[in-house]
């Protein structure tokens, strides 16, 4: 199922920027039994993306009313309780080059998707990741947007076939650990939890705001720093984050092994009950 | 007129990886009285780009019969002895996430346009150009292809609307300058030519392979390096190219301004030469 600015079609206009350019935008969202999860945040940070790249006009109305009934559409069609929506917003058609051309319509489209299917002890027991060799750009003008400009993750993932290995984390130019492929990375040193600083380069995840809002709401320390392997091999507990898997514990990160602490789990309880609440206000 | 894998269509399955990653190529190519010029050279690079980011399979013949014909019915259909094509390579459709799908194959488009009406004084009076704020991020994995995304080259774009500057140089995050957002970057010092090295950054153009070729064909002494605005502002001459415009002198950087020297003529004079035999040859 599949929406472009409202119409059913699974075809776009070839002469779409996101196509050319990958002069867009997009988010990944889990829909649970019909309700998409944290829809406020991922329309929000949109909004944000939005107005970095100069996007418009957007009926952000329009666009939550489409998310909504295709995941209620879905649901009611296949009675599947888990279900993901993928929202992307280009510029619109046209322009001479690279230049956005002053009439410029954004394109908004809505698709819904299976959930993929993670074993339960991704979870339960932690996952194995791997260092990619694929290195990111530093680049403060795009740092931090969801935008369509992936070749670097496509890359990395590209990198390995095993199926025992479950992320793979990427560095910047500089060497700094940024964040996995497809998600965030957070890490316990003592009493301290860190995540990357996302300023140069990187993805800034709708999970790994929620998850640093419950981390400072539950009253532990949280810092954003430049990452060195190092200093993540150091770590005492090692998560990553994104918006279908929520939290995945690190059990393995080449060959060093983590054990699972209670912050990975009072974490992955915090956001159990915090989706609840959130889709049982709606 | 456009082919999609060789039928004639206007629209793209939205599943398609040019569009949700820019996991793809693209050139552009000039075409005279329905001849594209420099044919060969614009699929070898597309080959070499394929290469690069492990995208295949694409059928080289049938792409090259389709470029031929497209511009040979449009300048029937048109009698415009001036045409532009391009032609986009993308991985074709599907996959979970950033991972390409084993079975993935590559989707071919081919598009023609009218050849954009610059001034013939931007060939004979040069130019007026400026610096862009947008950097370019530092990745040798992509470095020199001409791939899909292109959001750094939109947003440089974007930073002007004063119709008097034709084109923006751009700098990585190193503070080397590289190229314009859609030209190559040539400068002579006393005896000797410069263009910016291409290996962190920046897109190897055609018409930069050409000229290169050219000027070591007439003996004169060319060095790629790190360029640094004051280098380039200490130039004797400067030029910019890329597969439409050819040669265009810069006769203005900022406020420096800069006369238009023998070699920006000599070249000029070899580029025409040279598309004109290329031509005849075929």
């Amino acid at each position: 199922m599949l929406l472009i600015n409202g119409e059913c079609a699974d075809q776009l206009q070839v002469s779409d920027r996101g196509l050319h350019y990958g002069d867009g935008l997009f988010t990944t969202i889990e829909v649970q039994a019909g309700q998409p999860v944290f829809l406020a945040y991922h329309l929000g940070r949109l909004q944000l993306g939005c107005a970095r790249l100069n996007i418009s006009p957007i009926n952000w109305r329009q666009l939550l009313i489409e998310v909504e009934t295709l995941s209620q559409q879905h649901y009611q069609a296949t009675d599947l309780s888990c279900a993901v929506v993928k929202i992307i917003i280009t510029r619109g058609s046209g322009g001479r080059g690279y230049r956005p051309p002053e009439d410029c319509h954004a394109t908004r489209i809505v698709s819904i998707h299976p959930f993929p299917d993670y074993p339960p002890q991704y979870w339960q027991d932690g996952i194995t990741v791997r260092f990619c060799a694929t290195r990111l750009g530093l680049n403060p003008s795009l740092a931090g947007i969801k935008h369509l400009n992936r070749l670097e993750q496509v890359l990395a993932r590209a990198e390995w076939s095993d199926s025992a290995i479950q992320e793979g984390l990427m560095l910047d130019n500089k060497g700094c650990v940024i964040e996995g492929t497809m998600t965030n990375l957070f890490f316990r040193k003592a009493q301290i939890v860190y995540t990357p600083k996302l300023t140069q380069a990187g993805v800034a995840g709708i999970m790994r705001m929620i998850v640093m809002e419950l981390l400072m709401r539950n009253g532990i320390a949280l810092l954003e720093i430049e990452v060195s392997q190092a200093k993540l091999l150091a770590a005492d507990e090692l998560f990553v984050t994104n918006s279908l898997i929520g939290l995945w514990p690190v059990k393995q990160l080449e060959q060093h092994c983590f054990s699972i602490g209670s912050l990975t789990r009072d974490v992955q309880t915090w956001l159990a009950q915090y989706k609840h609440d959130s889709l049982r206000l709606v």
